[in-house]
């Protein structure tokens, strides 16, 4: 606690430009938002995490804690939609694992804040923010199909495969919160891949576009990486069901 | 339109039990509640629907719209919960492309109020509506845990992968809604049939319960079922990728 949260009639900090105050106010709500859901986050807690006096916090965001939070979370949302942007190169699993940990990372530093957004049911939950949220997915998804070669041009198939992926990553990490962030993160992460290779795979059965798309992808996979992996596993599971060929 | 609904002073229906009523009011709460979204439902639209005065349906619910919004919520809950719960004999896939006609033909019926329930940022959105969401979510994975006869056994990867297919069926059923219910729903249907098959495999490749559990399902599947014409039809689309073993 700094001097200037007791006595805010008397300000000890440091001029900074508007946008650098902005910026900063944004940065403490998001920390308190990032570990509490939003109704257990008050105007004072912001001003006193960023040694501020609450009408200053007011100045800045004049529609209170409602706007704080949605500042914060569009904020949150910029960083996330990075998530999935990664150089064109190399096997599709390898960017499909740097995606994820830094999609993990960021869950992992947000957890409460993330879990109360996700879950739904909070008092801060507007249009608004069900459609930064939703800005996310979409951008998600276009990163993935970007990846696959496919932006723009995808099948309604391929994009509601993509789509589901990504509320099963979601869905994933929801639980991982929910269950103390076990198992570690890079084994839920390798799921993951598993899971969008398998689901890719499955839907090349029906749809030809998928089908071309998945060829593309497998030929550019090593033996050691994950789909090799992945394939080599899977062998043993499914050697005893000739009956199906 | 009924005379009541217009003369509400001199109702002109007939008696009705106290259960009848609360029902018939709850039936009629449904029907408005499926194809709206909360905040375009009233009580009058309700005691319109019903035939009876709005003080009727005030005495039956005091709490107004969001009681009667949550009740009609919890008996759309009950039905859904059923839509999984099926003898435990036969083909896996049969018993999922069962239940998944259920479920998908309830979404059919229910189609805005699903969406607007699901999309999240509505104004009845309470942690009580939530927590009704939640209790569906948690009774499908138990019966599918049951069917894969691992109830009350599951390690946490089994139960992370039913629970993550569950919200892929619900954002699968949401995109479908979206997209004016293309494709067909039984081609919805098999695809998210094929979606668990090509999961419960994978996830076999990590976990030795689910390989144990998958061995056992594609033992008792055949070749002219779901399982047996993803197998053929997948095998040429990896039949390329023979670097990968």
């Amino acid at each position: 606690m700094t001097p200037a949260a007791t006595t805010p009639a008397t300000p000890a900090y440091r001029r900074l430009s508007v946008e650098e105050r902005r910026r900063q106010l944004l940065g403490a709500a998001l920390s308190l938002f990032a570990h509490r859901a939003p109704e257990d986050v008050s105007l004072d807690d912001v001003a006193e995490a960023a040694g501020v006096s609450r009408p200053l916090v007011y100045r800045y965001f004049p529609g209170g804690k409602q706007q704080l939070y949605e500042a914060a979370l569009g904020s949150a949302a910029d960083e996330l939609k990075l998530c999935f942007a990664e150089p064109q190169t190399g096997p599709l699993t390898r960017r499909l694992i740097r995606a994820l940990d830094r999609y993990l990372a960021f869950v992992d530093q947000h957890d409460a804040g993330f879990s109360a957004l996700l879950q739904g049911g909070s008092v801060a939950e507007t249009s608004r923010t069900t459609a930064t949220v939703d800005g996310v997915r979409r951008a998600a998804a276009e990163q993935i199909l970007t990846h696959l070669g496919v932006a723009g041009t995808a099948g309604p198939r391929l994009r509601m495969m993509v789509r589901t992926w990504i509320t099963a990553v979601e869905a994933a990490s929801l639980i991982w919160l929910d269950e103390d962030k076990q198992p570690p993160a890079d084994e839920l992460r390798d799921w993951l891949v598993d899971h969008f290779v398998a689901l890719l795979t499955a839907t090349a059965a029906t749809d030809p576009q998928t089908a071309a798309v998945t060829r593309a992808a497998l030929a550019t996979e090593t033996a050691d990486g994950p789909a090799g992996v992945l394939a080599r596993r899977v062998i043993p599971v499914i050697a005893e069901a000739t009956h199906l060929l």
